[in-house]
C-alpha cells in the first residue's frame, strides 16, 4: 500500500466519484459490481477503475467484483467520512443560508455545527429553522472552534473579507477551508483550501459555448 | 492566434482567475499590472500567465505591462460574457434557491430568467421575492427556452432525478448545464456539462487533513 503523499490527487478525487457511483447503486439494491460496470457508469475505463483503488489496497474478488456495500464502506473509511465530521461555516449570506439547509452534508458525513457572521442583527439567527444552529459573532470564532474541536470550515463572504477571514478560521484552529469566495486565499502551505468559484464555472461553459471567435 | 478548440482547458480555466483578480484589481483603483504581479496573486509564475493571454492574442505594451480595465473587457469578450446571457434553473430546492439569490451571476454576465421544478406547491412562487422570476412547471421548460432562447443552465434536482432532467433541458434547447446534482450526466457529446460536488470537494478536504492510515 502506497504512502497517502504518493497517491495522485486525481485518483483520491475518483474515489469520492466512485463512492458517489456506489451509493446510487446500493440504493438501487445492486449488490455487486464489476470495474467495467463501474468505470461505464462514470465515463472512465475499468483499467482506470482498478489501478485508482489499487492505491489503497485489495478490493475485489475474483470471479465476483466488488462487494457494493463493502467497498462503501472502505471507501468512507479511507476519505476520514465513515465518522461525523464538525464543519462550521462562515458567512451567513444567500450562499451561506444554502449551505447550512444542504441536506448533502450530513449524507456525507459532514455535521454542520457553527454558523458566524459580522452582521449583529444577523446575530443569534436559527439557520435553517430548527436546526439548533445560531448565526454567532466571528469574535466568537476561536473559542466555538477550540471548544468543538472543529477542523474544517466553509468560507461564504464576499470577496474582499474573505482573506481576513480566512487567516481567522486558521488562527482559531481551521484546517482546511471549503472557500466559495471569487478569490486565491494566501495561506500556510498546510492548509488544506478547495475553492468552488461558481462565476468561474458558468464562464467555462460560456466559453465552450459560444460561437464567437477568438480575439 | 490559436483555434480555440487548440486552447488547452487548463488555460481557459485560468483566463477565469485572471478576470476574478483583475476585477478585484480594478475595484482597488490599479490601472496597470504585469504578469508577475498578476501571477502572484494567484500562486503562478509570470511565464505561466504570459504563455496563457497568449493563445488569445497580444495583451502587453511594453514598458508598461497589461492595462487592467482593457485586459479586463478583452478576457470578458473571449470568454463570452461580455454580453448577458441568460440562464435558467431546474430544481428549487434549498441550492436551487441560493443560486437564484446569488448576485455573483449577474456581476459575471449572467442573468437568471427562469425557475423550474415538479412540485406544484412551488408554481407560481417569486424566488427570490422582487425578482420577477416565478416558478413554473417542467411542462413549461421546452415553450421557455426556445421562447427566450436560453442556452445555459444550472441543474439542482437530487440525484435520481438529474438525468432525466437534464435530457428534458437538452430535449429543451439547452447547450450547457452547471450540474450540482452528485451524479455523471450521460448527454451527448457535443453538451458541455460541468459538475460541482460539493460532497466531493468537502471529501478531498477531509481525506488530506485526515491523520488516519489507508487500508
Amino acid at each position: 500500500m502506497e504512502k497517502k503523499e504518493h497517491i495522485p490527487t486525481p485518483a483520491v478525487r475518483r474515489l469520492s466519484l466512485y463512492l458517489r457511483q456506489l451509493e446510487l447503486f446500493v440504493g438501487a439494491g445492486r449488490q455487486k459490481i464489476s470495474s467495467k460496470q463501474l468505470g461505464t457508469a462514470l465515463r472512465l475505463s475499468d483499467a482506470q477503475v482498478r489501478k485508482d483503488l489499487a492505491y489503497f489496497g485489495q478490493f475485489g474478488h475474483p470471479g465476483i467484483g466488488y462487494r457494493v456495500p463493502e467497498l462503501i464502506q472502505r471507501l468512507r473509511r479511507i476519505l476520514g467520512t465513515d465518522k461525523l465530521s464538525k464543519v462550521l461555516v462562515v458567512g451567513v449570506g444567500n450562499l451561506g443560508r444554502a449551505l447550512l439547509s444542504f441536506r448533502g452534508f450530513a449524507k456525507h458525513g459532514f455535521e454542520v455545527v457553527a454558523a458566524f457572521d459580522c452582521d449583529p442583527a444577523k446575530f443569534g439567527e436559527e439557520v435553517p429553522l430548527g436546526s439548533g444552529v445560531r448565526v454567532q459573532s466571528m469574535n466568537e470564532l476561536s473559542k466555538v472552534v477550540r471548544h468543538q474541536c472543529i477542523r474544517l470550515g466553509v468560507l461564504t463572504v464576499p470577496a474582499l473579507a474573505a482573506q481576513s477571514a480566512a487567516e481567522d478560521m486558521v488562527a482559531a484552529g481551521v484546517r482546511a477551508i471549503l472557500n466559495f469566495a471569487p478569490v486565491t486565499l494566501q495561506l500556510k502551505p498546510d492548509i488544506s483550501v478547495t475553492s468552488v468559484d461558481l462565476g468561474v464555472h458558468l464562464e467555462q461553459l460560456a466559453f465552450r459555448m459560444s460561437g464567437a471567435s477568438l480575439g
